[in-house]
């Protein structure tokens, strides 16, 4: 498999597609995965995990509210991870992602995750190299439990923002009277060590890639929604499943 | 306040209402909803637990579904509960219910709840009256204390539906592929129990009342949906919400 390199990445959609059609696509696909999961539930033989990973301002939170939210929420559970608490610190790492991770029938979200382990404490330098390459293995070891042991199947989304959007978007945090709840000055400061986060994102995907990333070009919301609902329907339609018929 | 008596209300829409009327009254609320409960989020002051009972087939997946279901998932969470476990049953009753009281912004909803610790239970004689009366007392401090000690704001509702719709509800799950996962026999053993059942839900609603219970007819779904939207916006709406400013 050929390395992931960001910076070769493009962050906005092809020039040639054609917006309106691209959102008429999407919501199509909206309904469908409605189905999907209500079929995933019903079934209960599956389970599905979505892992969201971006930097500020890349758009987690609408991924959630315009594509994953359009589900049944009692199929659909997501779990924000901030930073660890006292007693989660206490723990190993995973401790605190495990609880989460979801039963038969279920699709769970994870608004950041187990990831920001070997990403924001490897920028800060809390966790040197050594330590972020054995909790690799043990990402890779966690994941594998999860698929074999539970038929778990993984969607790991990076949001692929450029500097520029991402700049423009913390701005408007502080003009729009609804957004400043989410303004944190921090954020321009993280910002700045961009080409850090960058590599130590590059570092993540190349070997934490059972299933590899899916890039998502995040700088239009209609293309970045547009990908993510195909993923998603991709791997559901992959699971070939039907309603039980009655139980005996 | 008078005491409730469900044989005295109906389970229907007035007959004067217009459905169509109704049903565009409901998805413009519902648009409100979302607004209000992304306020919610945002201002991180207060928070909501909508506690939905009814007797089988009286709809309550469809509401979490339709009406719920419409807000972002990243600020609703549900819980469905069914037969504690060997691990639930060795502490209080109102141990596995206390985990997912909502933290401040967000709202959560409970898909049966520890009201069946004095419906089912006492139905089956599994609870005898001087226990259930502790338990109602327990409840209504243990509502008191999320009320008060964290601006919890609790919407209860009861699905009223009809034997006979319930009957109809249930033979279709029977019938349709799609629906035969839900189905269970041992639902029609417990709908021959009807009026027990009616007794002890009365018993509930006229000693857990603060808030007092929303009876909503549910025997339509357009009408249920609607009943159910008005009074979370007016609840959402009682609360004088503001976004917040900067952070300073």
């Amino acid at each position: 498999m050929s390395k992931i390199e960001l910076s070769k990445i493009d962050t906005r959609a092809p020039k040639d597609l054609d917006k309106k059609e691209i959102k008429e696509k999407t919501e199509k696909m909206l309904i469908e995965l409605d189905e999907l999961q209500n079929l995933l539930f019903a079934e209960g033989k599956h389970s599905v995990l979505v892992v969201i990973q971006g930097m500020d301002g890349s758009g987690k939170d609408g991924v959630i509210r315009n594509v994953l939210g359009n589900m049944n929420p009692q199929g659909v559970s997501v779990r924000s991870y901030k930073a660890p608490t006292p007693e989660e610190l206490s723990h190993d790492f995973l401790w605190r992602i495990h609880h989460y991770a979801p039963p038969k029938g279920m699709i769970q979200i994870f608004n950041r995750s187990h990831y920001e382990d070997i990403l924001v404490t490897r920028v800060h330098k809390w966790c040197d190299d050594e330590t972020a390459n054995k909790r690799m293995e043990a990402i890779n070891d966690f994941e594998k439990l999860l698929q074999k042991h539970n038929s778990t199947h993984i969607l790991k989304i990076y949001l692929h923002v450029s500097p520029e959007e991402q700049h423009e978007r913390l701005s408007e945090r502080m003009k729009d009277p609804t957004k400043m709840w989410k303004y944190n000055e921090k954020d321009f400061e993280e910002a700045k060590l961009w080409d850090v986060y960058m590599g130590m994102y590059e570092d993540c995907f190349n070997n934490c890639n059972t299933p590899p990333w899916t890039i998502v070009p995040a700088d239009q919301n209609w293309y970045k929604e547009y990908i993510i609902a195909s993923k998603l329907q991709e791997l559901l339609k992959g699971l070939d499943m039907q309603f039980p018929g009655l139980k005996k």
